[in-house]
């Protein structure tokens, strides 16, 4: 008799996003003729630069032909895309890395998920809340976890609350922990970490032999200088830390597909026995076991993004979209909103006014601003409160969003 | 103290083709100006159709415009590509599905593996021998499995053996058993099942409340019209089977990555409590939480094979490399040597020569031919003895190694 992985019916039913899908269509088809402006999800909306456009055809054309066809290409993605990573993306930032310490994906989900494969469900776990669900909800799947409590926390996860008192920095544990998941610049909240931050959770790790699951997604976005790109950038991070990036909001690779993931072959954890592995073997191991690699052209289109031509076009976008987080907060906060993120990040994270619960904001923005968003609360208990704006949307679109808002909430 | 899932030390550590790899490279570096003619690893060598290039290429365009820029697409694949697919590879054998049963992927070789993620690791596995050796070491992975026994053989693994005495066709598990994976058209012994064959395979899950993995990656090159493309044609099959595909070998798409699963609505499996659940459900919950859909031109690349222009392509391409394995298997045959598979499916499987290790003989064709070929033990401990050509050549190398075979070993 097949037995179901049981772990998976201790999921709450609705995922965040659904629930706002049938929220807004019941909105529009009550009103059809209302123009709701969507700042919900985090996608990106700005068609790629046009050196990535370049080599994404020049690389389909290549498997048209019998002299340049690619087939199986290796699972850890082409070294001619890793070592253009490496000296663009790490060593500007003063990070050296091998060839083989960088792992090409098809997407940070599927990395920080994934990732779990080479760990023992006796590690314990830290996760930040708010947080992005992913990380806790692979985390029930696999079994490390008991049921949620009512408020939505599950047994065994060391949650972090992450609020607007502590600056939205989370304490450091005062249990032990195996695996933290750190996420700079972070979304939800458009938080980030100094090098000092990054520092103490570092040694923290050392100290305890735990490893950090370092969540980059956004790196692109942080425009001061003094902010880390790369948790490696961190004395000692290469003993410790995973770190997952992605092409996807850096490049407009949401559609595309593209990722990685750094393990330095110096991060280590242990045996039943106490003997030390590296888990770069173990992670090159479960990829070459249960991946195939990236789409041959998707990896082309993902070097052009670092090229000379290319950079400058993607840069562009990503000031496009910090442009837009800017009038978003300088708006808002106008409007007498308190307004967090949207310096080094795409996320406004805002304190709902009037002390609203994150879904009746939800609703009351819905039905008379006409704009949607995220409700802090579905990324978690210490989001209720807090309602998170992207700023990846259309100029004027971003413009009149906030008019709504100013209109409705300015004095 | 962070801790790794010990169970990937049970894992042999070569991986079959590295070895090969590291044998052809020590007699290539030996002898540089001998032609070796690669027939070892499975993977195609012809560029991909021309409809499916102008596909790929408008949809690249596609990313390069406001308008019709895509995002994240739905992490079930889009609707269009899955009702293409059901409606040319299905309905045209007489099986129709839904769209919310079919899950679209970046291969098979994610999704035989992934799978096991909504199974409960108390399932008993069949799996033959030889066989894909993903099935075998996922299974050890995820912690299913003892220790390996001198054999090649892990613990509370049940092996079915395919060998030239039961014509390559696995009998029923005399034990209880509750997940089965079956590959047919068969990698590596090219071996097919007929309806019949299969719908033993279907009651006897339906008799133990087991669930079926059928994999058919290689559907496309069955040429006898009484050869089941999908375990669908079986009646009972939607209560039972999990099929997998790709358009890896079928459209040349190694390097593209798009496969596809089928995950029917009446295939369910118990929880502890002996409730039935749908996998479906299970199945959609775990790719939308840990996978984030296929690359947006590649889905328009795959859904063009399966157009007007692209079908009678991509066909054409199938039966170049179906001439090949006419070729592999009449030349050898010719020379005496005993050849199984090669006529519906791309792979060529045979008895070595006197009895001959796999490794023995692998030595030999490199050496005194410079042919590669994959040993048949390599498979399994079923598959000493035997050896596999692919026929994804060029036809000029296909005619050449043939020769040389022909040349040592006829009389």
């Amino acid at each position: 008799m097949a037995r179901i992985n049981d772990n998976y019916l201790k999921l709450k039913a609705g995922y965040l996003f659904p629930e706002i899908g049938r929220r807004v269509k019941a909105f529009t088809d009550a009103n059809p003729n209302t123009r709701v402006i969507r700042l919900g999800i985090g996608d990106v909306t700005r068609p790629l630069a046009p050196a990535v456009l370049d080599a994404f055809h020049q690389a389909v054309e290549d498997l048209g032909t019998s002299g340049n066809f690619h087939g199986y290409g290796p699972e850890q993605g082409y070294a001619w895309l890793i070592d253009t990573i490496i000296d663009k993306s790490y060593k500007a930032f003063g990070v050296d890395l091998k060839t083989s310490e960088v792992f090409i994906s098809d997407g940070s989900k599927c990395d920080c998920a994934n990732i779990l494969d080479i760990f023992d469900l006796s590690n314990k776990v830290a996760i930040c809340d708010p947080v992005y669900p992913v990380y806790n909800d692979t985390n029930v799947m696999v079994g490390r976890t008991g049921e949620a409590s009512a408020q939505g926390y599950y047994e065994g996860i060391v949650y972090m609350p992450c609020i607007a008192e502590n600056d939205f920095t989370p304490e450091l544990p005062r249990e032990k922990v195996d695996i933290i998941y750190l996420c700079y610049p972070n979304n939800p909240t458009g938080a980030v970490a100094t090098k000092e931050e990054l520092k103490k959770w570092v040694d923290f790790a050392l100290e305890n032999d735990a490893i950090i699951f370092f969540d980059a997604a956004y790196e692109a976005f942080i425009t001061e200088p003094s902010i880390p790109h790369s948790i490696y950038e961190v004395e000692g991070a290469r003993k410790c830390a995973i770190e997952f990036r992605s092409f996807s909001k850096t490049a407009g690779f949401t559609g595309v597909r593209c990722a990685l993931t750094v393990v330095p072959e110096g991060v280590t954890a242990k045996t039943a026995n106490g003997e030390s592995i590296p888990l770069n073997k173990l992670w090159n191991r479960r990829q070459s076991t249960k991946f195939n690699g990236v789409s041959y052209p998707v990896q082309k289109a993902a070097q052009a993004v670092y090229s000379d031509e290319g950079w400058p076009q993607v840069k562009e976008t990503v000031d496009y979209y910090m442009d837009n987080a800017r009038i978003i907060r300088e708006g808002l906060t106008s409007a007498g909103i308190t307004c967090f993120g949207g310096v080094n990040a795409p996320y406004i994270w805002l304190k709902t006014p009037g002390g609203m619960s994150s879904w009746d904001f939800f609703d009351k923005l819905l039905n008379e601003c006409h704009v949607v968003g995220t409700p802090g609360s579905g990324f978690g208990p210490s989001g209720e409160g807090y309602f998170r704006l992207s700023a990846f949307g259309d100029r004027e679109n971003i413009r009149e969003a906030v008019e709504r808002i100013k209109l409705k909430w300015g004095k």
